[in-house]
């Protein structure tokens, strides 16, 4: 199987054989090395000296964590959306009665930093900004510098989505003054699911201290006094911390630059096989993503049947278009463990699944 | 290692060897139909036939997802609790803002059914009742049928943290009428931790239309629309949910009656072992749980020495007390995947230890 959706992504052999280690008191000292060697080795692939809180959930659980410890409700926050993960992080908010303030873009281009300024001049009340590093529903990246350096102009606290970047693209979360990051183990990480690992800044813990809204899973404070002591509050789901054991220890010895730049490699090899084959690219290639290629579905071609096809008859699992963008689009993923031929594989199968897919037959 | 804790516990080899599988696709056929063999087994293993929700978190995150889906800030709600995890049900619900009444019973007894009637009858503004089946931190289990009947009669919400109970002693979900009850994976269900399971009852899902505390990730409803297409809102522990098609698959087949009868005979090995030491035992015999074992350190023991040693000499790890009961009690337990011999090793080891725990020494 080759398996292209942007995650759960492919785990390397020996990543998978460490899954099946017999269980550990999670409260014992082999767990807590295990934490603690898992945490450092994340600060340097963070780019980062902040603490690195380790959530037993999904990466939307991680946004909601993110949110929820930092925030009040009533507090004005500008969500900077550009896809259906902009918009979870916005309706996370909401859902704890934040008072947010929308600034979407369409869909496929990038979120425009001068707009973001723009509406943090006219709101002098917004605390904070929600912001999406990499959207995984169109293939688009956000320049996060510059966001930041929008958002930081104003001194608002800022919360980033960086569920399926960080680790695969540069994201330097103190170079660019991210107070809290979220990423998830079953994207760049080549881990399986089940771990969201968030960093906090100085900032970032300022606000938790004022924060009110509800939390007890995710409260980070319990989360950070337990990790003095090289535990987590609530039992983690210890193999795929033992996952991560192994394939973070990879990812260090492999080292940030050859990891980017492995990515855009195979972001460009995606992208040009797309071409080969007719196909139009969906996202701007001004801010075309190194982790997810978003490519349009031709007008005579139905987006459904053609992701059916290339599971059914040549075993490669790609993803289709959330939401509105359900059979216009389809999204290649080339995240963590990836291979050229992976991505050969896929333009093979899509070849010849094309003339397959006809929306007439 | 002899882990003895009351989870996570040993996992079979078995279960062990399918968490070493490739990843699939969560929004895929394979992974929705070993959704739906889950949640059928987990329906004959619950005795309902109440709708089964998993959550990718641990034990306590299924508490949460309990309260804030069928309750709403300030609602009246009683906390029935004998010991840390009942307190810890109790705060989950005030953190979300419920008016919490707690009604407490000393550490090593049971919860008394005629005194929850006497507070139900004494508040009839009480909406719901929080109530522990096991309590892990003392070794008790409550007699939830009979105060399940007194719930009842007052026609209040239950809900029932079964979480290191269901699966290993008799918990009938329907014939006890029990709208929410929660478990884990890591406990009696022989996998490893990330997943928290719980059924929801025609009440509970009553309740749940009108329940305004705040959930994202925890949203019962959302699941619940998800898992009408055989899926979950967000990305699951693929892993874990491997691991639970095995050995649910094996609990079905051993069936409830013998998996009952075997942990009732291992709480009797273990306390037959215990007392041959002269030592005592915590809990009232009367309600000594059939999974968790707590015992009396002795007053010239030192019993975070004896925890520690066992480990350090005799590879065998148990639990300490917890809070109040640090120091004063230890914990062996024997849920899930146990054989006699397991329990033998851990009283060898207790033998051998004890002499050399003292607290003067």
């Amino acid at each position: 199987m080759n398996l292209r959706i942007p995650g759960p992504t492919p785990v390397p052999e020996n990543v998978l054989k460490i899954m099946s280690k017999q269980m550990i008191n999670h409260r014992g000292r082999e767990f807590g090395q295990l934490l603690v060697d898992i945490t450092d080795n994340l600060k340097t692939l963070f780019q980062t000296k902040n603490d690195i809180i380790i959530y037993t959930c999904s990466g939307t659980g991680g946004m909601e964590a993110a949110v929820v410890n930092t925030l009040s409700p009533k507090d004005k926050v500008l969500a900077v959306s550009i896809g259906v993960f902009g918009e979870r992080f916005a309706q996370i908010a909401e859902t704890y009665g934040a008072d947010v303030t929308r600034l979407n873009f369409d869909y496929g281009t990038a979120a425009d930093p001068d707009a973001v300024s723009k509406a943090l001049e006219k709101d002098p009340q917004i605390k904070a900004v929600l912001l999406t590093h990499n959207e995984t529903s169109t293939g688009v990246t956000n320049d996060l510098a510059a966001l930041s350096a929008a958002v930081k102009k104003y001194d608002k606290l800022l919360l980033v989505d960086a569920i399926s970047s960080l680790g695969c693209m540069d994201l330097q979360v103190d170079g660019w003054r991210c107070d809290v990051v979220v990423t998830g183990s079953q994207k760049g990480w080549m881990s399986p699911p089940g771990v969201a690992m968030l960093s906090f800044s100085p900032k970032a813990w300022e606000a938790i201290e004022q924060s009110k809204m509800p939390k007890f899973y995710f409260d980070a404070k319990k989360a950070k006094s337990y990790l003095e002591k090289n535990q987590t509050p609530w039992t983690p789901v210890i193999s795929t911390f033992y996952a991560l054991g192994v394939s973070l220890d990879m990812m260090v010895k492999e080292g940030l630059d050859s990891i980017f730049a492995r990515h855009t490699k195979m972001a460009e090899r995606t992208r040009a096989g797309i071409k080969s084959l007719g196909l139009t690219l969906f996202a701007d290639p001004a801010c075309a993503s190194s982790t997810i290629t978003s490519v349009k579905v031709p007008d005579d071609v139905d987006g459904v049947k053609l992701v059916k096809i290339m599971e059914d008859k040549y075993d490669t699992i790609i993803a289709g278009g959330q939401v509105d963008l359900t059979g216009k689009i389809f999204r290649v993923g080339h995240l963590g463990y990836v291979a050229e031929a992976d991505i050969d594989k896929v333009i093979d199968a899509l070849r010849l699944t094309l003339p397959q897919a006809k929306s007439t037959g």
